[in-house]
């Protein structure tokens, strides 16, 4: 199949807008007699809230609302499933604002509105709370131990748990016998892992505007990733139906999954409700750090067995993910994500969602799989190592293919994971020669993707070009890929599509943009559309014509047919009254046939014997796209995910005082990347077709995030002869393995290199 | 058929937004950076303009921008039809910005753009323009006369004129032998009917703000009667393609008519384009006077001939209406309402569209037809009083019909005007006692009502409510009777419908909110997407059930199935995403089942002799809506056209000074009539279901305003035994008539009364 417009990489229809500064943000919007709110938020990790007198503050001019948590109603602990993520109303609701209790630093104990923000920041400290000091945990393992218990009244799984737990959930993937599995290995290793807690770190802090009228109508104005997600939690934390809320989506700066849920919103509806005045919130980047939902921490234990020739035989892994003060971290896509992208038969996985006094969790990038592949790359390295087998070898031997049944049970459709190694291993990349104190590694990972709700309305304007209204709202250029398809089925130039996003009250349900899902399920969306419009335009031309609309063509812009003059979508446009009305079209589905896609990287790095400091020196992302759309936003996908993975791996991570507050809750001192730390990244679109979409989509939006975890901590392992088995890998924690090992070859040149994280396994060579 | 909803008067949807000032109008929308524009208008009503220096007034600190008509580009004279006006856009172009002449005191000769709007209105004063003054008409039978030729290049009917004219269009309507016709009659009579000038005097000026960026794309924010047509004809004018302009409609504060062309959006727009900053623009109530479009004035004669039983023979009449400043009255309409409500064989009926130097006229209500009913209603008036029948049997009498054929050829499908003239001798009123100085008058009126193009987006929320997005602005309550139809199919309560207006960007090509069209047509695309949207839900219901979709019944709300619990809309769109995505549906139709109203009046009035001050002392509507939706808005459409129409034959008009000048450009001098000055009106909705819509809509907006002229001036008549032939009947004007009638009475008793305007035939017993 040959395509004009498709992988090209056309100039984005929202780029002007966005380059001059006048696309508007969660921030941009006003309205006149706006009030401003703020949070006060709670300056413990943990502690019973005794009591809190905001008559002071409610007392001074300018303030026209204080409200606390008992200003809220109260909400049952009905669920509803947004996305991938189960998340409890109630414990929405409590995160939103603190009811009793506050589980985190940082959690929100009340809120004022006053008639500018620098009141209602004095205002702030003028609410007078009367905490109860408790114990805290921000340890997943020391959660795990129990001693200090965060929810009393917190069950595991339900019932089936024994009294009071800080273990929220757990699922348990297995197959085959495990003792046969290892007893078949030649080699067996087993290591611990650690992660911490990273955020997202978007540019644009959470803001939104809400206004409610008399009659309970709400408008919101809100920067998120699904403005449905946020009309539907709003509606429920604060009790009223979904449908009086009328959510408009701002312009996104940057979400990966950490904008998919609510925090400020219901807040702002509940002051305008009290004022009946609109109110405006944002968040500043210290309130975004401390209060809004990161990438969970992890420990995990995993055991892995491997014959001389380098097959698989057994996997044995534990896995625990902090949930953060509420239930709900992703930990069963961690758990989905370990082996995916090897064909193994002989597994035992059990993961753990664990509470601590941390800000809720939120889904960021494929959200645990770094986690874990992190486990699995960085030891299938160990093991490669152990039998001196090159590591795309192995990943080739081992690799998933259709039909390979996944942890989790499902057989996998058509995949390219063998694809993305061979591509790594045509590479040049993979060849080039190394330096001193340079080294190479490389790892896989997999996602999942997802498809989901999505809506498209194509109208053709008077001069035949189509507006677009689709559903979710456009974080990494989903208007243009979207224009894009609608371009190529009608063979009209992509400039001359004009694509916006509608808000909950003009189109139908959209999930979140989140799951790698958007080019999939709405670019699924746009192309049913499409063929209604195009069944359309063939009749209206066979209308004219006066034949049979079976025999007109559609093909470059214009219905043919033979012995006519073509008529273009222009000429159809001006006669759409004469033949019955405006040339329009719409599909609302739910996309079902996602496809999960695979990633192969190589990294080089440099590494400063001295200070520890790691440069990446190359990085290569080799990642099944199914099929690029937009061939320069896919390759941007490939690269911001493998730059999100690599400060994740070298820099990133909360850092908590003994007063569980965290202390670098900015971006100086919450070091990520930045384009002057790293070189280009290079990226291979690798294009296995999922039959499931008409154009073979995937997803490309998480993938790359999972792999570079471990591909860093490989070749640092390969540059230094060290193994490190904590993320970030920063310059003290490299030097001091470094130095550690250095001290251990002098003493005892057989013990395998240990960092902080306890090596529990040893190697096992029979 | 019975409804639940359909015939009840519901609280309209916006009413809240309304009632508390939040409801955004085309002056309430800002932007950063914006800026003011304001227009310097002429002070001649017809002058070459010599030259135009900008440089003092650009020059001055703030003014980011002065345009004047050399600054937009020239375009052709091929025009495009907009409603039932057929629109030059040359026309256009030169109305909305002076391109070498200025043809009207008041219209636009140069326009600034300033930081405020104070310096704009600074800035205006120090732009020099050097006129050479031309000799102006301001009368449409002066300038019929040709002394003063306008437009120098005009020829009448193109190729046919004779040279230099001022009648820049003409039409025939005639059927059978007019001799044979008037020597059948037993009565015949000649008069001459003059209307003055008149405003619709909507409350809202003229707003709009505009920005544009650097690819060119255009926001319009606008009030208008369609933002499709702003668009549209702001795009011609600047010579861009429509699809660049995005234009959001404004709620609006009233248009009827006047709102449906452009002004000052193709002026923002440049000026935008120009700074590249948004520019606001307003009119202030003088400008809305002076330079948006009235309604015409006219002079018509008219002859009419009847038997002595009381059937019509014959008529003839000329009318010739003032287009203003440029082509394009609506005197087609005035040929069409002249005996339109009657069954009338034997006719000649010509028209004529005549320049003058006032504003370019536009549509007002019913446009042209309250002139041409003026004429007919108060001659047969006359003409019953000769043969002493009694008005409403003769209209009985000679009623039209279904099959009667109308002027301009079709035949009438089934129509109320027999209805309507019974309900008005049903009515009280009809019988009520008169005083002293008191008089009743009855006149009947029709309108055509239209259809065109509309749109319907029905979007289900999660609790099982739906959005409904159309396209037509909202100015008499659509919103509201949209919503009653798709509650009324779907079984839900209206309250639960959330109706909205679209965009250009998001919803297809809508005609104008005009010719009484809203209701039937965008009621059509409703009922269409409802019809769609039952099917999807039967499915839907089908599918969970496991049943064939055939089997599934919908009533009440929810789907029914033998053997089955009903599933709600709520409980089918929680299963949404289950049974195949998001629960929408949409319509996109031309309409083209429009069909006639007719209306008829009895006014009742007390003269006062001396100072001829006349009130209204009962004023009752009699009017086929063929269905109404929403009862209350029907009744204040009627009330509201006779109150318009009231005014118009009691106190409206244009007065100019020898200059060309209006000198009653405010609602001071300028009287319409108020809530004091007026009775309230009664109403009997008459329902004579139009077949060829599924509620049997009609249309209502416009009919009301055609009667009143004549029913006022039948009813002087009757009150004082003089007859009026100019509109408005101003107490001067019934104070003079009422003298020169007693001064003929001591002379002569048998002179007929005659007025201001010639009486050319006479009564013609023989």
């Amino acid at each position: 199949m040959s395509y004009k417009i498709v992988g090209t990489s056309p100039i984005r229809h929202d780029g002007v807008e966005k380059v001059t500064g006048r696309a508007a943000y969660g921030a941009d919007f006003s309205l006149p007699g706006m009030l401003y709110g703020k949070v006060l938020r709670s300056e413990h990790a943990h502690a019973r809230i005794k009591s809190i007198d905001t008559s002071v503050a409610a007392a001074i001019e300018g303030v026209l609302c204080v409200v606390t948590g008992d200003d809220f109603p109260k909400v049952s602990s009905e669920g509803r499933t947004v996305g991938e993520a189960p998340a409890s109303i109630r414990d929405a609701a409590h995160n939103v604002m603190a009811r009793g209790h506050a589980r985190y630093h940082g959690h929100a104990i009340a809120a004022v509105a006053a008639t500018s923000a620098y009141i209602a920041q004095q205002a702030l400290a003028l609410i007078k709370v009367e905490y109860e000091p408790l114990p805290h945990v921000t340890n997943v393992m020391e959660a795990v131990a129990g001693h200090v218990i965060i929810d009393n009244d917190l069950l595991t799984n339900g019932e089936k748990g024994t009294g009071p737990t800080n273990i929220a959930g757990s699922n348990l993937f297995e197959r085959g016998d495990l003792g046969t599995g290892f007893d078949s290995a030649d080699i067996v290793l087993e290591r611990e892992y650690d992660s911490g807690t990273v955020h997202q770190g978007y540019i644009e802090p959470h803001a939104c505007v809400a206004r409610v009228i008399e009659n309970g109508q709400v408008l919101l104005w809100v920067s998120s990733q699904g403005q449905f997600a946020m009309r539907d939690l709003s509606a429920d934390v604060l009790g009223i139906p979904a449908s009086k809320i009328r959510a408009i989506p701002a312009e996104i700066g940057g979400g990966f999954g950490g904008k998919t849920t609510i925090y400020l919103e219901p807040v702002a509806i509940l002051m305008a409700q009290k004022t009946g005045r609109p109110v405006k919130m944002w968040m500043t980047r210290d309130e975004v750090f401390r209060a809004t939902g990161p990438a969970p921490a992890s420990h995990i234990r995993l055991k892995m067995g491997i014959t001389s020739e380098g097959d698989i035989t057994a996997a044995d892994c534990d896995m625990w993910f902090e949930a953060g003060a509420y239930a709900g971290s992703a930990y069963g896509a961690g758990m989905m994500a370990l082996v995916a992208p090897y064909d193994v038969d002989t597994f035992r996985i059990e993961g753990f969602d664990v509470l601590v006094n941390k800000p809720k969790s939120a889904a960021y990038r494929a959200p645990a799989a770094p986690n874990a592949s992190h486990a699995a790359e960085s030891l299938i390295d160990e093991l490669c190592k152990e039998i001196d087998m090159d590591p795309l070898e192995f990943r080739l031997r081992n690799a998933a293919r259709k039909g390979t049944r996944q942890a989790s049970g499902p057989a996998y459709p058509e995949i390219g994971m063998v694809e993305t190694v061979e591509a790594a291993k045509a590479h040049d990349h993979y060849r080039a020669k190394l330096g001193p104190n340079q080294g190479r590694g490389v790892a896989s990972g997999w996602w999942v993707n997802a498809g989901g709700e999505a809506t498209a309305h194509i109208v053709i304007q008077p001069d035949g070009r189509p507006a677009l209204v689709t559903g979710r709202p456009d974080i990494g250029g989903s208007r243009a890929s979207q224009a894009m398809i609608l371009a190529e089925e009608l063979g009209i130039d992509v400039g001359d599509v004009k694509p916006t996003i509608g808000d909950t009250d003009s189109v139908g349900f959209n999930m979140v943009t989140g799951g790698s899902s958007v080019a999939y399920a709405a670019g699924l969306a746009v192309h049913e559309a499409t063929q209604k419009l195009l069944q359309v335009l063939r009749e209206r031309a066979a209308l004219i014509w006066d034949i049979d609309a079976a025999k007109v063509e559609w093909r470059d812009g214009a219905a043919h047919a033979k012995g006519q003059d073509s008529l273009s979508l222009r000429d159809l446009a001006e006669q759409a009254g004469a033949t019955g009305g405006p040339l329009a079209a719409d599909a609302n589905v739910n996309a079902q046939g996602a496809a999960p896609a695979f990633g192969t990287h190589i990294c080089d790095v440099t590494v400063d014997p001295d200070t520890g400091k790691v440069d990446v020196l190359r990085y290569t992302v080799c990642q099944d796209a199914g099929r690029a759309i937009h061939r320069a936003y896919v390759e941007g996908q490939f690269q911001g995910g493998a730059v999100q993975g690599i400060g994740w791996a070298l820099n990133e991570e909360y850092i908590y005082n003994d007063d569980g507050a965290m202390e670098n809750a900015g971006f100086l001192d919450y070091r990520m990347p930045v384009a002057l730390d790293l070189p280009m990244i290079d990226t291979v679109v690798v294009e296995v077709p999922n039959p499931k979409h008409p154009y073979g989509i995937r997803g490309v939006g998480e993938n790359g995030i999972v792999a570079p975890l471990a591909a860093v901590a490989n070749a640092i392992a390969d540059a230094t002869g060290v193994r490190l088995y904590s993320v970030p890998m920063s310059p003290p924690r490299v030097q001091e393995a470094i130095a550690a090992h250095a001290a251990r070859h002098v003493t005892n040149g057989v013990t395998p290199t240990r960092e902080r994280a306890p090596v529990v396994g040893a190697s096992n060579r029979r």
